[in-house]
């Protein structure tokens, strides 16, 4: 194999209750990315299509995966690497772990597939730490995976693949707002109520529960984040609006994506998604702010190969 | 049906990271009672053996909730109890859960079944009430629904019950030592680092999904309890050496049952209980203390009937 082009999806992370360990991928949004072999060694970013991202291969998150994988496990070839960004980097939906999780999937099998997927998790968590500044596994894990992921752990890292129910939708609008990382970061109380967190860890069982059972009532039931929401969601313009739109027509549940402005909410079925969607689009167009939307089946198959000879 | 004469299992709750809302129930261990039809209306408590409890009819937890459902449930007839309680109250092995979930499950025997498992456990979770002070779920929910059961959540009540891995095995010891309830919630601390709540519910998390995929490295990896195990640990004598016997030995985890004293180990077979049985049992031999020990698989069925007329 000389050249690899792969899809690598969007993620949404920190779950409703299941904050810093629980992800999914969505099928109908992601990167592509284009990985060819070169001669020259070393790794090369030779086109970035629709973002203004870095093209230092060590500070590009894409080129860096590449640069930790080959110097793991050396080659006799070098890498070009094109990205085309299918969505805006900063919108809560893991547009650097798309990369670095496409990089890590994309340059392994270049190399004849020696990792597992659980040490291209731990790559582009490396990805990661170069984009964002910590090495998160929540979104590269999705991506990676597939599916809904758990962090189990991170020392040593432990990823748990959830069974997805198969009429589990995704709709999710992008406000076109910028929320910076330190900001949702900073909302967020060090300490909280040890009842708080029984009914938290609670809802967390009872999703996976929801998720291995096929229970759309268990999952509706549990998919509730009495924690971080309600310390962050005003940093989002209109999510309180958003959310009671999703819930009065159906919505299992909405919540915000990784740390905004994504606000997600997922549904049983396409009928009750499209409503959701229709619904959300007409109050979203009356606040004036821009915004992209998507609905989409949870992707379960992760990074997934387009081309390659 | 005149007469009936049924097993109530032993519980254990608070199973590690799964404070406040995970239970499972004993298969080995319990309550025998026996309820009978009597043309005196009213409900009466004819025979306690094994433990000093209450003979008053509105203070025993087993009469207070046949008194509950009568009144929601009018009968005819009025019933005599006779408990031989199976191992003693204040073990934490949900000793009044046992016999409240008993007389929910038989009351609703003789009575034609017409109330579901959910409202037995409301019923019994009374019982806890007249018992203990406060309408706890967990234990009265493990001995009705058997098996593993998450309490998702309080208002409304929703139990789920999860399923359990075949080889699934507990060793316990109850150390004859005292620990009051509110001496055990009085070490808690009202406030949690977040991190240290995500670090809980990755585990819960993980934990569920272990059970549902019978995946022991998982359930090992899982059981953990970070918070309120190293806060009521020391209430414990020798609980360090006992978890330490059983994990050398071992065990998937072990931990506090209950509010202790009794400390759970489980382990994946029967030949592995059996070594951490004997293990933690020479070890507690030096210690001068008085316990008793159980090796039982998981109870997964709830309260049975053994005889009825």
């Amino acid at each position: 194999m000389n050249k690899i082009k792969i899809f690598s999806p969007a993620t949404v992370a920190n779950v409703s209750c299941g904050f810093d360990c629980l992800g999914f991928a969505v099928n109908d949004l992601g990167d592509t990315m284009s990985f060819t072999k070169t001669k020259e060694k070393g790794v090369k970013i030779s086109k970035i299509i629709g973002a203004n991202l870095p093209y230092e291969s060590d500070k590009n998150a894409a080129s860096a995966v590449a640069l930790a994988m080959l110097e793991k496990h050396p080659a006799d070839f070098g890498l070009e690497i094109e990205i085309h960004k299918g969505y805006a980097p900063g919108s809560g939906l893991g547009s650097s772990a798309a990369s670095s999780a496409g990089a890590a999937f994309a340059v392994n099998e270049l190399l004849g597939k020696p990792f597992s997927q659980l040490e291209l998790t731990k790559f582009a968590m490396f990805g990661e730490q170069i984009a964002c500044g910590s090495p998160i596994a929540d979104n590269v894990a999705a991506a990676i995976y597939g599916g809904f992921i758990l962090v189990q752990q991170y020392s040593p890292l432990n990823v748990i693949k959830i069974p997805v129910p198969s009429e589990l939708m995704l709709v999710a609008i992008h406000p076109q707002v910028q929320v910076k990382t330190k900001d949702a970061r900073d909302v967020l109380p060090e300490e909280i109520p040890l009842k708080d967190a029984v009914t938290q860890w609670a809802n967390v069982g009872g999703l996976i529960s929801g998720l291995y059972a096929n229970n759309y009532e268990t999952i509706a039931n549990s998919l509730k984040d009495i924690i971080v929401e309600p310390a962050r969601k005003h940093l989002i313009p209109h999510f309180d609006e958003v959310k009671q739109t999703a819930l009065d027509y159906g919505a299992l549940s909405a919540g915000i994506s990784g740390s905004g402005p994504t606000i997600f909410a997922l549904c049983k079925g396409k009928e009750t998604a499209k409503k959701v969607h229709q619904q959300i689009d007409e109050l979203y167009q009356k606040t004036g702010i821009d915004y992209t939307m998507v609905l989409s089946k949870i992707n379960t198959q992760g990074v997934t190969i387009l081309e390659s000879n």
